[in-house]
């Protein structure tokens, strides 16, 4: 049977109206009280499990879901072994580098050199500033960024930024991105390759689904 | 001034009313609705701030805060440069292998070789085998751990336990424990050796503070 890798959070409901729009039911992971980490669809066709964002691709690379849905930061930060697919267009956000706004720095190029950079990406963060051969110390925190800067254990944080209000919140301003980051359709190769439980037909209905919604938005 | 770094979650509370009963009153971080992650203690005298439990280490390491509290099962897994000082003696909980009640692994040496056990504590899950002399495959889970068995991705889990409900709840029984854990006092190493800001006596005063607590519970 089919198993898809849903992600708890922002991009839930995004996803499973998704995946209602292709015939696969999983509104019940969103009805109030509903603790239950796997269901199947209203139909019978399809598992539906619901993990945290990073660990779909594990889900999905370890072949237990074989589709997913995640964003492109994790996929970024984690580098899965899995399949992208397609990108779903919903749930932008961009990872920035951010300051605070008191500081005169304009552009990371501008922080002194072995800088402390706080962010939950460490590897994203490192790749950046490697790409940019400069030198700067990661220090890696689980939640609450922006703490690093307010409390001066960091000169920067590379955080994920969708509409800027926190930042704000708390005195800081981005001054670069790193990427853009949408929503993802992944799957395990294998079963990609293999067409095992039918998934091609799912994922071009998934595609083609995608792309009416985003004609649907121009129109 | 005093900064100490509480953790989100389970402890706060507890740390919460200790500092109380040596005149830190952090009492309004647990108002509904207060989303500070630093405030000022009634006082005056120091400075609370609230951060992700995995957090905690980090900013007493780095010094933005020379005390903090925080759960034995993050220092064991993080090994951070802090100072360990008093056994707070609340937030108990274990750190356990646990497997599907179906099963027959009795101990984690009837496992077959190899086998996948998914964990939070990946450190904490590798010593632990490796101290066996047992090679597994440890896949690193941010969250619901418990799907790890379920799913059949797989065959073990290594998760913190306190009253053994949600793994009741999920089909799942402990099968060996790594070690017990409770909520530590913590300090930046160098604050206490040269105790700046005067950071022995409020450290004197929580441990008395700990032990009258004990012992008016054992009374």
């Amino acid at each position: 049977m089919l198993t898809v890798a849903l992600p708890k959070g922002e991009l839930l409901k995004h996803s499973i109206r998704l995946l209602k729009s292709v015939g696969l039911d999983f509104s019940a992971f969103l009805e109030e009280g509903n603790r239950q980490l796997q269901i199947l669809d209203a139909s019978g066709k399809a598992r539906g499990l619901k993990v945290r964002a990073q660990d779909v691709p594990v889900y999905v690379e370890y072949g237990q879901a074989q589709l997913g849905i995640v964003g492109e930061d994790v996929l970024r930060e984690k580098k899965p072994l899995v399949a992208r697919l397609v990108d779903l267009g919903f749930g932008y956000c961009r990872m920035s580098v951010a300051v605070k706004a008191s500081c005169p720095y304009k552009s990371p190029l501008d922080l002194p050199v072995n800088s402390r950079v706080a962010s939950k990406y460490v590897n994203c963060a490192r790749d950046y500033f490697q790409s940019l051969d400069f030198p700067v110390e990661i220090i890696p925190l689980y939640g609450s960024v922006e703490l690093g800067p307010i409390t001066g254990m960091s000169e920067a944080i590379v955080d994920l930024v969708s509409t800027g209000k926190t930042l704000k919140e708390n005195g800081l301003v981005e001054i670069a991105t790193l990427y853009e980051s949408t929503a993802m359709l992944i799957a395990h190769p294998l079963s990609y390759r293999l067409n095992t439980d039918g998934i091609n037909d799912w994922i071009d209905q998934l595609r083609e689904g995608v792309t009416t919604e985003q004609l649907g938005v121009r129109s």
